[in-house]
């Protein structure tokens, strides 16, 4: 399939390594044109976007935020309008489940599928292919994107038919990991003033019900 | 080893039943008559507290808090006092480090041992004699109290040479546990606010970046 990835961060650009893994045609496009000449170092393909957008079967967003899936998708230089009939937008950064309904049914009036299909897992599964995808979308869409999550994806969860319920679910394990994060950082410090040493608290709370994922993942790198 | 047991809770009571499959003499004490007599069919030894303090060799105290730890010590008819010279106390209620220091220096002026060694795992690790213990005191304390400890424990974390820091460590874990088994709650009541069911939350946030052994663990039962 011929894809393009648009957000070469930590978590775009290892989606866009695995899609050329599996054999792709990958274009990626980001705001720092340096992690574009890197992309295009890795095997990436070249070429403007004006030029082949029209020949695109996919379009992997993993930007920052809904204004930029929205500048992405609908702007300026927008790539929907652009697109052949039938091409797929993956829609991966966390947004407000109504921007998920409403982008849907943009793409739609344009004869393209979207699936709402916010991800989680890190940047290091982000590389190995091994993301969890929280997707939701028409059928139709999750058989376009299907090449496109078996090359990034470990688990899909299908959650439901249309856009929206997968975007609630990112929000909610959002809210859950930025309070883990919080609590984590504020249980190391007071551990800390009392004389715990951070190496042995993270080696007993790991092992302790006080534990979570945020933990034993980010607590090593404070 | 001849033991008593202050607290015959759902951990005190699994304690107990671990350190009689460990082939030890086990007394259970708890302000619950059931709970006592309940004990005694399991196996439990019985006579009056009067009658046997003086042959104990280890006191395991594992009651709610550091009011009613301090009673079943040093109390009218606390046990410190009663104990032949040598005997151990390990302290496993959530207590103030400074609780532990305190109740470590009264032991010491009685030639008892004390052992501040909170616990954390649950009610089945404690049945299974797998907790997690956060065990601080002398070396002569731990020496005493190991085979307690090796009937009751999967794993001894070696928090220091004196009382405290097994309380201050478990009193982290606490502040991170009751965190995250609130914020689980109030994420799960969210998604079901937007129509996600709670099955599939838990089985799609166990799998991502927002999962902690509270909700892991505790989610179920809601």
């Amino acid at each position: 399939m011929k894809i393009a990835v648009f957000g070469l961060g930590s978590m775009g650009y290892g989606m866009a390594q695995s899609l050329l893994r599996a054999g792709h045609t990958v274009h990626g496009f980001d705001v720092v044109p340096q992690q574009v000449e890197r992309f295009r170092d890795d095997g990436g393909a070249g070429g403007e976007l004006a030029d082949i957008a029209v020949s695109l079967d996919a379009v992997v967003v993993v930007v920052l935020n809904a204004g930029q899936t929205k500048d992405v998708l609908f702007g300026d230089n927008g790539v929907v309008p652009r697109l052949k009939d039938g091409a797929v937008i993956m829609s991966c950064a966390t947004v407000p489940p109504e921007f998920a309904m409403d982008a849907e049914a943009r793409c739609a009036a344009a004869s393209i599928h979207y699936l709402d299909a916010p991800i989680s897992g890190g940047s290091v599964k982000a590389a190995e292919g091994r993301l969890s995808v929280m997707a939701a979308g028409r059928p139709e869409a999750f058989a376009a994107a299907r090449p496109v999550l078996d090359a990034t994806a470990e688990t899909v969860f299908d959650m439901g038919d249309h856009a929206g319920p997968g975007s609630v679910m990112k929000s909610v394990n959002q809210l859950l990991a930025g309070v883990h994060i919080a609590t984590m950082a504020e249980a190391l410090t007071f551990g800390m003033q009392q004389g715990l040493a951070p190496d042995r608290f993270l080696e007993v709370i790991s092992k302790c019900a006080g534990t979570s994922w945020m933990l034993e993942n980010r607590a090593p790198h404070i």
